[in-house]
C-alpha cells in the first residue's frame, strides 16, 4: 500500500501549539494541540511535539517535512529571535527538530505561514503578486511577489504592520508611534472606540471598560447599527484602505488578503477598504486590485500555512 | 575570430535617444544619440535607431539583443504607456523594434533599467535585495527582491515616488496630493526652497525666479552654508529618510541607492538621509540598511542599465 505523502505543520503561539499533518492537497488528515508552556525551556515543548508526532500513526504516512510557524521566526536562521509573548530568548527551531526529525525542517513567521497557506490552499491559489494581512491583535503581513514569499535580505520583510502612518500618532509596542497596526487591528480598533467616546456618548460601547471591550463586541454594536462603532469600523477601514494603497504602489499585487478576527467583520470592513483604497491609489492602479476575505477556516489556517511552507519548499 | 558579444542599450527621454553597445562585463563599446522627435510618429524614431544600429559597424559584434528603457514602459506589455514627456499614445515597442531585429526584445521602465544596471555593473554587484531610487525631475525606483526586479502583477511596481507621505500635501502630477516625489526630487527641493524663502529672507536664493532655481542651484548654495539652502536639504533628507524607513519594513533590503542629480549632493544628502532613516526605522532593521549612491557614471547609466535588461534576460 503506497502511504499518504504528508507535510507536518506546526503553529507555536504564546498559549498554544497546534499540529497537524497535511495532504498535498490541502487536508488536514490528523491534528492535535498542546499548551505552549512558554514559561519551560523551548527544548521541553519540542519533546512533546515529538511524542506527539509519534503517536499520530507515522505508520499510515510519509512524512515530507516539517513546517513551523511562530511570531518573530526568522526563516533564514531558522530560529524565534526574542518572541513577544514567549518568555523564550533566542531558540533555534531547526537545531531542536532536527534531534528527532531527519526531513526538511523550515520555519517562517505566522503572517508568512498564512500567506503560503492562502496561495497553495485558500484564495491566492494560481496568485503570484499579492499581500496577505492578517488582522489579530496587532497586523502582520506576508508578501509574495513572483510566486515567492519575500524575505528580504535580513528574512524580517513583510512588516506591514510597523509602516508608520500617523506622525506622532498611537505608541506602538515597538517603542514607536503611528504604526499602522495601532490603528488597524483588535486592539487599535478598540482604542479607536475609547477615542471617539470621549465626543459622544451616544453608544451601547460605553459601558465596556477597557479590559472587557474588544473587537468581537465592537462588530456587534455595529451591526446593530451603533453610531460609534460604525464610525469605528469606517476610521480603520480609512486608515488601512490608505496604507494599502501605498503598499500598492510598492510591489503591485493582484489582491490584497485579509485574515483574522477583526478581518470577520465582512461587509462592515472590506466595502470601505476598498472605497478608500482606491480614493488613495496612483490612477495606473485604480480598479485593478481586489481585497479579498481568506479563504481558509480560521482554525486549520495555522496549521495548513505551517505545512504549506513544506510543500513550497519541496517544489523549488 | 570570434565576434564581442553585445547587448544594445537604448533610453527613449523625452529629448534625447541614447543608444549603446554594451559588452556582458559592463563596457559600452559603442555609443551614439539622437533627438527622440516625439512630435513625429514613434514609428520614425525606431526606423532612425534602425538605421544607426547598422551604422555602429555589426559586423564586430554579435548582437545578443536590445533593451528599451523608457518613461511609463511596461515590461509585460512591452509598451510604452501614455508616457508623460512624449506626445505618444501607447507605442508597442516590442511590435516596433521586431521589424528590424530577430533577437529578444525587452523594455522597462528607467529607473527598473538603473537597478538591473546597478546589480549587473554598479554598487549593487552580489546584491540580492536592494531597491534603486532615482532622484530626477520627479522620483522613480526599482525594487529587486530575491535577485530579480519586482514588476508585480501589472508591471508597474516601484512607483515609490508615487506613496503618500504628507496628508493633503503638495499636489503631485498625478492628480493626488503629498507624493514623495513632490517633496524627495529636484523639483520638490526648488519647491522647498522657496516655501522656506516665506519666513525668511537671509539667502542668496532669493534672487532667483521659479524658472531659474533648480537643484544644482541650491547645492552650491548649500556648500557656501547658505541657510535656507541647507535646511531645504535637511527636510528633504527627513521626509525622504521616513519614506525609506516605511518601504524597508515592507521588503527588507541590504541598501538603498540614491541616483540622478539630486543624489550628487553626497555629504549635504547621504548622512541626512540615513540619520533620520534610522531614526524612523522599525528597531528589527536599525543599523542593518545602507544607504549607498550609484556605483554607475550617470551619463552611461541609461545605456548600461537598458543593456543589462538583456543580459539579466539571457541568465534566466
Amino acid at each position: 500500500m503506497n502511504k499518504t505523502e504528508v507535510a507536518i505543520g506546526i503553529d507555536i503561539g504564546g498559549t498554544n501549539t497546534v499540529l497537524g499533518m497535511v495532504s498535498r492537497n490541502g487536508k488536514i488528515l490528523e491534528k492535535t494541540s498542546m499548551p505552549t508552556n512558554a514559561d519551560k525551556p523551548a527544548a521541553e515543548l519540542f519533546e512533546r511535539i515529538y511524542n506527539e508526532i509519534k503517536i499520530l500513526n507515522l505508520e499510515k504516512y510519509k512524512l515530507k517535512g516539517i513546517g513551523v510557524g511562530a511570531p518573530n521566526a526568522n526563516y533564514y536562521s531558522g530560529c524565534i529571535e526574542t518572541p513577544p509573548n514567549l518568555s523564550w530568548e533566542n531558540v533555534n527551531v531547526i537545531d531542536l527538530l532536527s534531534k528527532y526529525f531527519d526531513i526538511p525542517i523550515a520555519l517562517t513567521n505566522d503572517a508568512n505561514a498564512a500567506a503560503l497557506g492562502e496561495m497553495l490552499f485558500g484564495v491566492a491559489k494560481g496568485m503570484k503578486n499579492f499581500i496577505e494581512i492578517t488582522l489579530g491583535t496587532g497586523l502582520g503581513s506576508g508578501i509574495v511577489v513572483n510566486g515567492k514569499l519575500v524575505y528580504g535580505h535580513d528574512g524580517f520583510a513583510g512588516e506591514l504592520g510597523h509602516v508608520i502612518v500617523k506622525e506622532n500618532g498611537r505608541k506602538c509596542g515597538c517603542g514607536r508611534k503611528g504604526c499602522l497596526e495601532t490603528y488597524a487591528s483588535a486592539t487599535g480598533i478598540v482604542t479607536t472606540v475609547f477615542e471617539l467616546l470621549k465626543n459622544s456618548n451616544d453608544s451601547v460601547l460605553k459601558n465596556y471598560s477597557s479590559e472587557k471591550l474588544n473587537s468581537k463586541i465592537i462588530f456587534e454594536a455595529a451591526k446593530n447599527n451603533d453610531k460609534i462603532a460604525l464610525e469605528a469600523f469606517d476610521f480603520t477601514a480609512k486608515i488601512l484602505g490608505k496604507a494599502i494603497a501605498n503598499a500598492v504602489a510598492i510591489t503591485s499585487p493582484e489582491a490584497i488578503i485579509l485574515f483574522g478576527g477583526l478581518a470577520k467583520a465582512g461587509n462592515l470592513l472590506f466595502p470601505f477598504v476598498k472605497k478608500y483604497m482606491e480614493e488613495n491609489i496612483l490612477n495606473i492602479f485604480k480598479n485593478k486590485v481586489k481585497i479579498l476575505p481568506s479563504g481558509l477556516e480560521e482554525s486549520d489556517a495555522a496549521i495548513l500555512g505551517s505545512a504549506a511552507l513544506i510543500w513550497e519548499e519541496i517544489s523549488k
